[in-house]
């Protein structure tokens, strides 16, 4: 449960009659979410979530918002930030940060198939073209920097073996510059839980708070990371057809470069590696107050393992 | 029928290739709309509504592009415009201004109940309202000045009886400055058939091509005559329970100010002057190539004698 901000229906309906989206109807705590407090908002006249952001830096979130809205805009099924009579999609509620985005419709898919994979590398291609005319700048926050200062805040909680993995793949990525593939506004947390699925098509992405600027290739290994899995309890290779459908939808709108087809091996290992950090930091950097389970980082460091391993098959985008 | 430029389904496909929308499914033409040719659009994104400008000035199509643009990021129910990968709304189709627009579910209402005059005066508070904030100018272009124009168009047209009543209220509207009211973004054609219910509630209002910069308590005006009366055909009477409703629920949200109660009287019979001489010029003064049912003058004639009949009902408003 991750509702850090309570939220009284009278303390809401009074904020609403600073937007133009009718009268509260209902207002539902939202579960999920380790970054922000949310709630399924119902008005008269839509669906919408409200979130309060909980320790997102302030600097940050016009990036992460001004993105939803220029999206949007362009047709990409993600949520769509109100303005308020003030014309802001950034206001404040109970002392914190807030926001009114629109609610999708559709359920999030646990085990995707080979044609929902499709689906998505189609969105994803639409999505990064769609973000070429965004103006806004944020390096991605989970970059090779943050790599660097992760690793050495978990580098003590780790026996030796581990240890050794994770200084072997910094040394690797830093030996790959990356910087010269096309870059532009990805989502970078692209996980199935992030994604929702109406009628066999793809009716919404979300969770753009780990956005951030930096190879598009890199959104589409994060991607391939989590969704085109053998099995992803099992057997944590890339399942080929799964993989090949995410990457010939994502070509048939965006042609990979011969720079990106190459790097793949690299990126997908670089997407494993930051996973893999980001779950080391929950697990053994808890934040005070965290109530949420954490993830286990062995899944993502089998999945590194998986990928760098001498003879790993063909990763298909050559 | 109102598709005076055809549009091929493989010139569309191609189109769409400079929109994140997803590839064409099917392409309806719309029969109803004078102004432009309108197709409703499916793709494997959603569904759109494709609309080439036939004869609205160019200069004029920012206004109301972003303006629906605006209010749709506020929440309003209205078409929202997909901005193409060069982020523009307005883009070129077979030699015309075109846009795409998102298409809205619902059906119009051709009785609306009580209940639905409450909806629409809710709605038409909380447009007013977000479009305080929207900062593109046009002054309303069917507003006195254009009466002017128009009445010297059609008068050689009018019968005496006619062309007194004409000249009787633009002396009486010219007596009757109303720049004092207070102004905005108003929509200035709501009638019923620019708008949408679903499950009894107001689910889009759309055709802003005559929107404008003008009072807001005249879009009001333009909606009771169109919306409240006591019978569309036979008894063109404001009906007071349908207008109570409008007025009541409008100003839950937005109060009327004294100046614009007391100016209602004089706005219901300028809403009803402006309709009477468009409906006059399109009879009289057809464009060539105009394929549209002209509408009835005398309806509208029959509405502004009415309001301006000694001893009209009290226009609830004050």
């Amino acid at each position: 449960m991750s509702v850090f901000t309570p939220v009284a229906e009278s303390q809401l309906a009074a904020w609403l009659k600073n937007y133009s989206v009718g009268s509260l109807g209902s207002l539902e705590p939202i579960a999920s979410g380790i970054e922000n407090t949310n709630y399924f908002v119902t008005t008269t006249q839509g669906r919408y979530v409200l979130t309060l952001y909980e320790r997102l830096p302030a600097a940050e979130l016009p990036f992460y918002l001004e993105l939803m809205a220029h999206l949007a805009r362009h047709g990409i099924p993600c949520p769509a930030p109100i303005a308020d009579l003030g014309d802001r999609y950034l206001s404040s509620l109970n002392g914190k940060p807030a926001t009114l985005v629109t609610r999708l419709a559709g359920v999030s898919l646990d085990k995707p198939a080979v044609a929902d994979c499709a689906e998505l590398g189609a969105l994803l291609a639409r999505m990064h073209l769609a973000g070429r005319s965004y103006g806004g700048y944020l390096e991605n926050p989970r970059g090779p920097k943050w790599w660097r200062s992760a690793a050495a805040q978990v580098r003590p909680h780790l026996e030796p073996g581990r240890a050794a993995q994770l200084e072997a793949e910094l040394a690797f990525q830093s030996q790959h510059r990356l910087a010269e593939l096309p870059r532009g506004a990805v989502h970078a947390d692209l996980f199935r839980d992030n994604a929702l699925f109406d009628a066999g098509r793809i009716s919404g992405v979300f969770d753009f708070y780990f956005a951030g600027i930096d190879c598009f290739a890199y959104d589409l290994a994060v991607c391939a990371n989590d969704w085109c899995l053998v099995d992803a309890e099992r057997d944590r290779r890339l399942d080929e057809p799964k993989t090949l459908a995410l990457l010939g939808a994502y070509q048939a709108i965006r042609p990979l470069q011969v720079a990106e087809r190459g790097a793949w091996p690299v990126l997908l290992r670089a997407a494993a590696l930051r996973f893999w950090l980001s779950r080391l930091h929950d697990k053994h950097l808890p934040r005070p107050g965290m109530l949420v389970t954490v993830h286990d980082p062995e899944h993502f460091r089998e999945i590194l393992a998986l990928r760098a391993a001498p003879g790993a098959p063909a990763p298909w985008a050559s």
